[in-house]
């Protein structure tokens, strides 16, 4: 019987075959090792001169790397071996022989392993990295799951213009003229959280920025929930346990792939609650005290800003009441200080920086609209988002949790280019 | 303490807040009538005159329909009350006194009640609609987490072909041309089905197709999952394994919106392995046969013809084997018969037609450029999925199920329109 190499433990002293590919091969003496992948895990295949069938120590020698093959032998307890367990071959049988592997143990430049994506997945910290990727999603979904929140899927064409009409793309819609990319599911999910009272959607989202830093993609994936009736702390409790339920979840789950990665996993049990709550005023204040920033009041926090704030602290922090003419025009004005949205940003440690952006809604109409004119956004636009503030206004609040962010950051990975399978920026829409 | 509807039964004969809008008002002599929705359930609140304070009575008498507001009391088990508990009332905050709500109890068009969709999703159908697509998706991202995939969020913007070059939406994408919005992730689960063995991909994709049916849309989730060494035969247990998972998940946890829908339960009931294996050669015949169809062997069915076909079995049919000459390129040759391919459609009963459509895939490399020049799609686009043939290449298979079409059929609703939040329709891009 055939059987995946995360079950051997299942299978052991009876004969089974594994199905996969060679992940590399060595000879010592009269044994040979061969090494094999199935994309559950890795196990070391045995052949010994003399023990093993002619016909296996032939067909081991054309094996290139990335050949396919099924492996027939019986899998015991070996804890020396990469996946802790080794098999005696009895059979194998080649699927076919792969043309020379480009990916190889030498260096590659960053491009030539984009330009082999398809191919470098195979390879063992991306594989860690998007199992952990699918642990992480899996952690978010059971979450809100658990917690009685509705996914409300929001679109992804739209008629209406998202948070600015800066960063938009666009393609021609039948004959209703141009559809754009959303940018965000958030005025969705608020028509949503009037009708659930909680719900949140989570999918790809477009961004036609022409950043190229480390942080930046022009499609990613982000996870939003709208809770009606809840305010900024209310937003900022919800954040604190979801990310502390998702770094418990990892670290029980994904313990090898982390260890994989040799990410560091003390920095990681320190992710618990509270997380420090911090007033923009006061990060603006520590930043110029630090030095290292020449950030002025009023202004928004660049990349380097949030990585010197945030290594000043061992867990994730969340700053709050940022200056209105940085935030988008829905955020609720500041019940106290005219300049001042009730919003925050999550920024993760160890210099990662944003990783969740959230606010309060303004739920009062008249100033919604004021704030649309302010923008010079299309207020005809948003006719059916104004509906929300006209039939059962209700404090709510929301956020923004960019997966490959925190992907990253869970990872300790520096680029979130890997922290997603086929990565989009600027300069690449292949593979 | 404030308290959301579903939870009422932790806190009878405690006083709690809830926080919702009116969904129904009504007086009986001394006795008023408050149906509360809060997104979670309804509840009826009860005023009596004499008994209620003065200010709540009168408070009472300004609510309007979708009005927002805070009412205090005690619940209690009541089973005649909507949702099984009643609540007098003994404090009643008003947070917004709706404007007249434009969708009433009279009979709307349908254009009226899709122009207003961030409202119509408060009416107790689409509410329940909503609530089964939330636990369909769950069940459906449990299934293929219990059983080892690895999710790979595939990419939307794509600088390949998907099936067809007929039916993209296309956008300026930088200096790089054009960007295509995906058709399908497949060709991309594919390459994690040779890196990870086991995957799915769970997002938006797009169809510019000019189809009015009441199966289509141009922006619909899909699920895709690919297993390498899978054969087609594999491929439809798969298929009938999940759909049995999803159904039997629904029928536990929705029971209650199920009843909402008026769905016919003892029809979900009959949805057991096996599902009838129909070769698409039997089916023609069939159809034939009934008379009712002018199907033409070697043609594809239309929506009418599986309306026909699925009438005939009382659970899914998976009809498998269709002639090459109208199905996709990548689909793996028939070994026996040139004019197939090892594909399979599932068809939901009742009518509702196809839901899934898979295949074995084309491993062979030569095999599968010669499909891809006599489909006439630009060779060079498909460059890294060729690797996939060339580096260890194995027989696999997999499927797409598109969400809408089996949350439309798992409801019992017509037109899939009414199966996601936000629809778009060849004439609709809001709201």
């Amino acid at each position: 019987m055939s059987c995946y190499i995360e079950n051997l433990g299942d299978h052991t002293d009876q004969e089974v075959t594994i199905r996969g590919w060679v992940y590399n091969k060595r000879s010592s003496g009269k044994i040979k090792f061969l090494l094999l992948r199935d994309g559950t895990g890795l196990v070391q295949c045995v052949l010994v001169k003399g023990e093993t069938p002619d016909e296996v120590l032939e067909a081991f020698g054309n094996l290139t790397q990335e050949s396919s093959l099924k492996v027939t032998g019986v899998p015991r307890v070996e804890k020396r071996a990469p996946g802790g367990y080794e098999m005696s071959v009895s059979k194998l049988e080649i699927v076919q022989i792969a043309e020379e592997y480009p990916i190889t143990p030498k260096e590659h430049g960053v491009d030539f392993l984009m330009n082999h994506r398809h191919l470098w997945l195979r390879s063992s910290q991306q594989h860690a990295i998007m199992r952990v990727r699918n642990e992480i999603v899996m952690a978010i979904r059971q979450y809100f799951y658990e917690n009685g929140f509705v996914l409300v899927d929001t679109p992804i064409l739209t008629g209406s213009v998202g948070e600015s009409g800066q960063t938009l793309f666009a393609t021609k819609y039948f004959d209703l003229g141009q559809a754009y990319l959303a940018q965000t599911g958030q005025l969705y999910a608020e028509a949503g959280a009037m009708a659930f009272g909680k719900v949140y959607c989570f999918g790809p989202t477009f961004r036609a920025e022409k950043s190229k830093t480390r942080r930046h993609l022009t499609e990613f994936w982000m996870m939003e929930p709208e809770v009606a009736f809840n305010d900024s702390d209310d937003n900022m409790d919800l954040q604190e346990d979801l990310i502390c339920y998702v770094v418990r979840w990892v670290l029980e789950k994904s313990r090898p792939d982390l260890e994989t990665l040799e990410r560091d996993i003390s920095k990681l049990e320190q992710v618990v609650k509270p997380f420090p709550r911090v007033s923009y005023d006061e990060a603006v204040k520590k930043l110029q005290e630090v030095g290292e920033s020449d950030i002025q009041y009023g202004a928004d926090f660049g990349g380097d800003d949030e990585t010197i704030l945030t290594k000043m602290y061992d867990r994730p922090i969340m700053v709050y009441d940022y200056p209105r003419a940085v935030k988008a025009f829905y955020m609720k004005q500041h019940p106290e200080r005219d300049d001042l949205v009730r919003c925050n940003d999550m920024l993760a440690p160890e210099g990662y920086g944003e990783i969740i952006g959230g606010s309060q809604r303004e739920e009062d109409p008249e100033k919604l609209i004021q704030r649309i004119k302010e923008e010079k956004l299309p207020l005809e636009a948003y006719g059916w988002y104004l509906d929300l503030r006209k039939f059962g206004s209700v404090p709510h609040a929301g956020f923004g949790l960019g997966l490959e962010r925190t992907v990253a950051w869970i990872c300790g990975i520096h680029h979130i280019r890997e922290a997603v399978p086929f990565a989009r920026t600027m300069g690449r829409l292949n593979p």
